[in-house]
């Protein structure tokens, strides 16, 4: 991309209500706009990295065999009034909307009933079972306040996932794999060293369900480690109670605060029970299915990794994520064209400020937007036939010869 | 994909509320699933066409130098009042919400006002001109009757793309390579002999916008053509003056319906007037910016192709669009395990029906999902080392060698 035609710029301030270190470096470097407080746009940059999460997440989903749908956000209330979560007493961050038609309807906070309700048209039989559906789609959430960026939207894009099988212990198979495919995902995309996986509150059927936990300031949750963070908890179950059941009374733990960048439910008969999804067994006799769902919030996740690496001088972006992975700068006449011989056929990595700007000014844009590798070329560099590379996280120059560039 | 792994099956009949051939037939073959009238969620098949039509848009958008980004539903009122649009008597299909914080939100039917909004922070001089913004996102609104299957959806996925120039005649300009463009996508997603621009109602601005209509039953749009189709009017716009007005009042015009496909509209001052989006020309003086703003729907699009090339069958996807390029049947032992091998690498452009079924079922649902080229290998094609091809369009039928197959 050429910085000259995008439409964006930077912004030498953040707005006053960013509150949040991501909403505010996010909106400053062009990746964020915001409509209002939880909800936003993402412009060029800011949409190429959640396609970026979107990928990693996809591969490793891959790797479960589940397929990929796209549901409505339009829900119609009778699904959800046999769970009795249609009811804002029960689920109080309904958006509600009316239906010229007649009506009332819901805009999906999550998807388990709609998903229940759709498998039952196909699901008759044990060799139906298993299989599991995921999605990226865009949640509401009618939360009284939204004030960290885009780590807790009214809208924001989810990865979820239900999965469906024949008996308990084929769920808890499959469970297991999701968090495997959890922790590489959370891996790749530059958390894996401060993200855990914690014990929260279970429900009807299942005592506990798991939290994927990034312990950063900003977030949220409160949670409590031990001194080897083998053992996390979410505050809700952190009582002498579950303690005891999970045998970690003695020992010692310690408060922090965490991002729930993820979390994995048994949800066993909750849902297939009120909705009546069944199957034939072996024996021809109706069973219950059990499911399972998975969520990931892809654009709190985008927060969350601007949220660790930033620095005083912007964003930095691990390279799995990064929008583009090299920010390039030409000085001087001869600079200038070697640099545009450089971006010739690589504009899907690079960008390239050809903006008609001192230096100085193009090198601090390239730290705020955190592109990984900032590459310059001067009648300097040229001389030594080299470019200058800067490395945003390590903050490392070296000359490389221009023959070695991209090797 | 193998069928024998997807949760999703075709099924035998139509809902009997599905009254639109793209509603039953698609239902029927397993790409999408109704959640209320004109809400539909898009199964694993139904959504790798959407990408396809996505990715044939993407690029010929990009040969604009488009940039694409990614809108909110949620609206914030205020915007919409300077345009005076947020007034159900002005737009009378918006679903309104209220924010448990206090307010009512809208959730976008379009993106002019908040498009308009945005660039304002990045739009200071002519030399930020021209440029243009596109996204693929999902549209609300709440239409009093839905009963064409996907082609008029409550919520449904749509390309808008906005322009912003400084003149009236870059606008021009830009108009032009959109609607080339347009021609392309139309023709590349196998609706080009039957889409035609069409004059239709202008604005405050301009005297009249275009359509992209394609004529077919199902359209819920009445056109006039002239007999070579070379004018072609929505309804709205066929009275004697505008006749005069284009010059064409002796010519004989005949009556069918269309579907609108996509529309192109010189918006001028309409949204940059009201909402302020100003820049200063080169001599220092503040002028209003040129807009335009051009829509495809996206899920309609496929409710087209659907309808156009449907037959007793099933549905017949052109190529280009289909969600597999091959679908795959092996016969008896030897076949079944040729086909293995044939489906070996080619997980993305085969369905590969591997159930136990009897053949007969097998092409029925070959027929009905309407994949292009049915490959069938079984004892007798064996003998001569060869795949039975039979083209989906055509009916066409014939023996390949099996090392000629991908050729």
């Amino acid at each position: 991309m050429r910085l000259s035609t995008t439409f964006v710029k930077t912004l030498r301030e953040a707005p006053k209500d960013e509150t949040a270190i991501n909403g505010a470096l996010l909106t400053r470097a062009g990746y964020i706009h915001k409509e209002m407080a939880g909800v936003y746009d993402f412009l060029p940059l800011g949409r190429l990295v959640i396609e970026r999460i979107k990928s990693i997440i996809r591969e490793e989903l891959s790797t479960l065999g589940s397929e990929e749908v796209s549901m409505s956000a339009l829900q119609n209330p009778e699904l959800w009034e046999k769970t009795g979560r249609f009811d804002d007493q029960e689920v109080d961050i309904w958006f509600k909307t009316e239906l010229s038609a007649g009506g009332i309807l819901g805009l999906a906070p999550t998807h388990e009933e709609p998903i229940t309700n759709l498998v039952k048209k196909y699901v008759k039989s044990y060799k139906d079972l298993p299989f599991s559906v995921f999605q990226f789609q865009n949640k509401f959430r009618n939360e009284l306040r939204a004030k960290s960026g885009i780590l807790r939207g009214r809208e924001f894009l989810m990865k979820d996932l239900y999965s469906f099988h024949a008996t308990e212990a084929d769920l808890d198979r499959f469970y297991e794999r999701v968090e495997a495919a959890y922790r590489r995902i959370f891996e790749r995309v530059g958390l894996g060293d401060c993200t855990y996986e914690a014990f929260a509150s279970g429900g009807i059927f299942s005592k506990y369900s798991h939290e994927f936990q990034t312990m950063l300031p900003v977030g949220e949750d409160t949670i409590y480690y031990n001194d080897d963070k083998t053992v996390v908890l979410n505050k809700e179950v952190y009582n002498p109670e579950v303690l005891a059941d999970l045998n970690v009374s003695e020992m010692r733990f310690s408060e922090t605060t965490g991002a729930e960048v993820g979390n994995i439910f048994k949800l066993k008969y909750k849902y297939a029970e009120p909705l009546g999804l069944k199957f034939a067994d072996e024996e021809n006799h109706e069973q219950t299915v059990y499911m399972g769902c998975y969520g990931i919030g892809v654009s709190r996740l985008m927060g969350v990794i601007a949220e660790k690496y930033a620095d005083e001088k912007g964003l930095v972006w691990p390279k799995a994520v990064a929008p583009y992975q090299y920010y390039l700068v030409g000085i001087g006449e001869k600079g200038t064209r070697a640099a545009e011989k450089i971006y010739h056929g690589r504009e899907k990595e690079i960008i390239f400020d050809d903006r008609d700007l001192r230096p100085g000014q193009k090198f601090a844009d390239a730290e705020l937007m955190g592109i990984p590798t900032r590459i310059v070329v001067s009648d300097k560099t040229l001389e030594s036939n080299s470019a200058e590379i800067t490395d945003r996280m390590t903050d490392e120059t070296k000359l490389i010869e221009l023959d070695e560039l991209f090797r």
